[in-house]
């Protein structure tokens, strides 16, 4: 298969990796598509053992840029130099540059149809198999799968559907369980209020009486009027479904809140400042109150988290956090195999009370993508809850972070192992080590290392 | 999911099963082609006990028609019996009744490119997800994929990819490592041969020697009518490629008389006598011969193969053995995923030396259906030989048969069990008990029995 080495000027901790192209097919479950694509891997080896060999640790590449996630998993290559592994950051299909039609790739259902976890799932195992007879022939190399997220997931499933591929999988704050019948559709939402009161109760007790007076206010246009104008919205609210692109907006700041409560400064989606929910809930800790007042100590809550550099002269209810995140293609996912059903009722969560409604959901899909979701596919493909009998499996979960109630947080066996991290947010314990990380991450970290050093010990064995 | 029962008249050993239909997607993943076909399934629960429950018996389809399956796989019957086990066949999707676009599914590779074991695999996962959720509704149902030939390799492949839908796998002659790199690809003719040997030397050697004789003969037009009276073809022998053809054949006989060595008269692939090579070879036992006259012995061999009822006035060089067997579909899958790479030097082998020539072998996929093989795919999908960490699988194999070249003949852990039966030819095991049985296949199944009936404890443990 041709491949190029491309080399470029990237780095991650001072470290500079080489970006690579791989030939991918775009179709690996049919015959009839024989096209082809380039795959973006970003490759390290500046750690392996000056005789050759050693482990390889491989990123299974989520929902966008490969070269954020390669910024934001510092805990890897941490590891990776003691354990003196090679590192490759695999790229998603249809993210940063592994796009398989070009700027064509999301024009029609045509050539977004490749688009799945199975179709990446398949690009990482040819990849690996290429790696191993290519770069490593007649050795035996040991490759430990890491992802966090939706790339949690992706190594989860990795170790479970190619385990000859890789020896194990660190999947970091993977809620495989996020799907239909499998959870609560309420959990979600009630982990984002745990997570606001534990910083602080009437934090997100303001934060429940808040959908009320936006409501009251939103019926008319003086209302809607004071809204745009507290909240320096570049854009005024015009209508009522402007004011629920709004509450969408503002309910997406709270959950992304939760994802990114870090013990230090970060900027994973925005520029924060450390355990951002204490300091946004510092605007909101004042007592109870329900008038048209409550709505500024929201604006300053939500000014802190887009605009803590003080730059932004307005906020943008349509921006995304974050640009490297691939929102194009997660919709399309979430449109088809990855229905993750969310609910609230007001009581057991800070947020306006919504049914998870399928039917309504599958409308928007077919409207966006003219597709429709099978929200059991991915039960049925990847096994749900019955998945005892893989193997070599680490799922940590912060217990601050949103995506734990869909995270499998009790060991399933003496292979599949859970790690509990209460202080941790969104897979923290895959970023760089920080002098200000809680106790717990730290330990998390120390056995993930402990395991991953059995598994390799195992495969030479 | 809509879903129909149809009774039938049916019968298989005395026991009358239902004919049902089930709804599924043609394209399990991607989500552009939203068609669905009604994939044919054979249900007999009269064995279930009168409370309900018991466990499930699915025969994972292979490439022909289910009916076929059905009444060739009888120890499953005897073991449902015994067991008190529902029994179900699933048809494989573009074979019998179950074809995705009825009689155009085989018209252009855009209907044809649904046809892949891992399509295959999931009809079976998502009928046995509606079989567990819908006829089982709250109950803990262990369920028993069960296989033989491409059937067994589905069945340990199904064990190894959904292993949370079925509780183990009993793989019958399943060739799992008959593809490139795995084994030599000499040893599948070379089992062939051996098995002619066991039972007569020298008509392995005249065998061998025949070909010469064919070869020499065929290069005139006087030759070929000889070739022609003699084996009394029902068309001429016109021309050199014909003469390919009438060699292809041949070889296709010796090899599919090794595969239906059976102990006691059957009707496989044709209605034989009991140990039909020992028949054959009655009439190739005299000493050598390197003249015309070995051509006659060869035919009287194959007339015996082909007519048995003598019912034929001629052979038919372009019969299939059987019309239950959907050759097309199975060549399109040969020239797709399933390459198994063949090869004879007539040294270790009774066949002409044939070299492995896949370039040749893809310009012939490449001309017959549009597509390019990819041998390495189900290496890499299938994990080849690194598939230690699967459970739950019986790999039985007949020695007799050329197929146990390509099969897992030791065992691989503790729960990955390799029988062998020395005296077995394809899938001896699979089928009913008979009073000739060697003792082999006896305690081979009485094995096989042990090992379920413990799958099915541990599962309700």
């Amino acid at each position: 298969m041709k491949n190029s080495y491309l080399k470029s000027n990237n780095s991650n901790s001072g470290y500079f990796y080489k970006t690579f192209y791989f030939k991918q097919k775009v179709d690996h479950f049919g015959f009839n598509n024989n096209d082809e694509f380039e795959q973006r891997y970003l490759v390290y080896g500046g750690f392996r053992p000056p005789q050759g060999g050693g482990p390889v640790f491989f990123y299974t590449g989520n929902e966008g840029d490969i070269t954020w996630f390669c910024n934001n998993t510092g805990f890897m290559w941490e590891l990776a130099k003691e354990l003196k592994a090679m590192v490759i950051f695999g790229e998603h299909r249809y993210y940063g540059q592994s796009l398989p039609y070009g700027n064509q790739s999301f024009k029609d259902p045509t050539k977004l149809q490749y688009l799945t976890s199975e179709q990446a799932l398949a690009d990482f195992a040819v990849f690996i198999d290429y790696l191993r007879s290519e770069w490593y022939p007649g050795q035996k190399v040991p490759v430990i799968a890491f992802g966090g997220s939706y790339g949690g997931m992706l190594s989860a499933w990795f170790r479970m559907k190619y385990p000859h591929s890789v020896q194990g999988a660190l999947a970091a704050s993977a809620p495989i369980w996020q799907f239909t019948d499998l959870v609560d559709c309420g959990a979600f939402l009630k982990t984002v209020t745990n997570t606001f009161k534990h910083h602080n109760p009437t934090c997100a007790e303001n934060i429940r009486n808040s959908w009320m007076i936006i409501n009251k206010a939103a019926t008319t246009e003086t209302g809607r009027k004071t809204i745009t104008d507290t909240f320096k919205l570049c854009k005024p609210l015009q209508s009522i479904e402007d004011v629920g692109t709004f509450k969408a907006w503002l309910q997406e700041t709270w959950v992304d809140l939760a994802m990114v409560d870090y013990p230090y400064p970060s900027n994973f989606l925005e520029p924060l400042p450390a355990w951002p929910i204490k300091e946004v809930c510092s605007y909101l800790s004042k007592p109870l109150t329900r008038d048209l007042s409550l709505l500024y100590l929201v604006y300053e809550a939500v000014n802190m988290y887009y605009n803590y550099t003080g730059k932004a002269s307005c906020l943008d209810i349509n921006q995304e956090a974050t640009q490297a995140l691939g929102t194009m293609g997660w919709d399309y996912q979430a449109c088809t195999e990855m229905v993750m059903p969310t609910c609230s009722n007001g009581k057991k969560d800070m947020f306006e009370p919504v049914e998870w409604d399928f039917d309504d959901y599958a409308k928007g899909c077919q409207k966006q993508w003219s597709v429709t979701p099978r929200p059991m596919w991915p039960v049925i493909q990847y096994g749900g809850k019955n998945i005892s009998t893989a193997s070599n499996i680490i799922f940590s979960n912060g217990l601050l972070d949103p995506w734990s109630s869909g995270g499998v947080t009790k060991s399933l066996s003496a292979s599949l192992t859970a790690i509990i991290i209460p202080d941790g947010a969104h897979h923290l314990d895959l970023r760089s080590t920080n002098k200000n990380d809680p106790k717990d991450v730290t330990q998390a970290r120390q056995k993930e290392k402990e395991i991953i050093t059995q598994w390799i010990k195992d495969f030479y064995k």
